[in-house]
């Protein structure tokens, strides 16, 4: 798929999936895809447990009280490791962003239908359950999940801004 | 291009670029792709300044202190907005860094390259002199700077760790 067609088709799932599982060799190329993201300085911070284990995804569900998840045929654990890598400053959340953004966009050109998830799993000592349940060792820790599967019908992109309300040449003027 | 392919060939470009205007239609197409990026909550909280005024790159060049940028045919300044948008949370790395990969797959698509700045205008009183440069009104500030031209040539991304030492099924194995 096109690259403008794939980032004008992403659109957060936030629903049941099909009952259909996602092929390993599906979901290694995918994942690859992150893997392929630039990251600050090269450090490549950022690391994947992929979750096809229906025990695992449905825990991972609980802990996230998003039902939906349970349906998923896998979940893309991005694992973060905050770490000074410029004068002082450590861009792990940018690394795992791009990664992000890249599996994103790769699940709607395979024909998956995924949802970014963040905010969740951050408070509510979400973190270490999720560390415990996959085995991630502390500092390190999930930072994002993507439930992913395929979609009953094609849903849609959440309508953005026009570009004259974000976007100027030359100056600010928003 | 395929998505797959853009995703392979992306790299950071860090050397000059040819002496040629990248048009204000691939401009707006590029930047277009990041405003359609994913962000925390819908909330769009990145903002663009396209630079294409040729004195404004040069002092762009001159804050970054990397000398290459004065080539480039037009500068992507990203503007970010820290605000609690989910529990006290804010997203505005996440939501910068998912819309500079959507544009670094649309301008590798489009034939030309870039190099994410980041680390290096975050220090050193940077942000100020961005921001009275660009007119953007603090706290909002230029997270991120993309530097696009047309390459003299194909440069290649840089190696990346194989999947095995990134990614496992179902428990982090790192």
């Amino acid at each position: 798929m096109d690259v403008f067609e794939a980032i004008n088709k992403r659109y957060s799932h936030k629903r049941e999936f099909k009952d259909e599982p996602v092929p390993r060799e599906t979901l290694k190329k995918i994942v690859q895809a992150g893997i392929q993201a630039p990251s600050g300085c090269n450090e490549q911070t950022t690391d994947f447990v992929i979750v096809d284990d229906p025990a695992l995804i449905r825990e991972i569900a609980a802990i996230t009280e998003r039902p939906f998840i349970k349906t998923a045929g896998a979940i893309i654990a991005c694992i973060v490791n905050q770490r000074p890598v410029y004068r002082g400053l450590s861009f792990e959340v940018e690394d795992c962003s791009a990664a992000v953004e890249n599996m994103l966009l790769s699940i709607t050109a395979l024909g998956y239908a995924a949802v970014w998830i963040e905010g969740n799993i951050l408070v509510e000592g979400k973190p270490e359950k999720l560390n415990s349940l996959l085995k991630v060792p502390a500092p390190k820790y999930v930072r994002v999940l993507l439930p992913l599967g395929i979609p009953p019908e094609q849903g849609t992109q959440k309508e953005k801004k026009p570009f004259a309300r974000r976007a100027w040449f030359n100056t600010y003027d928003g």
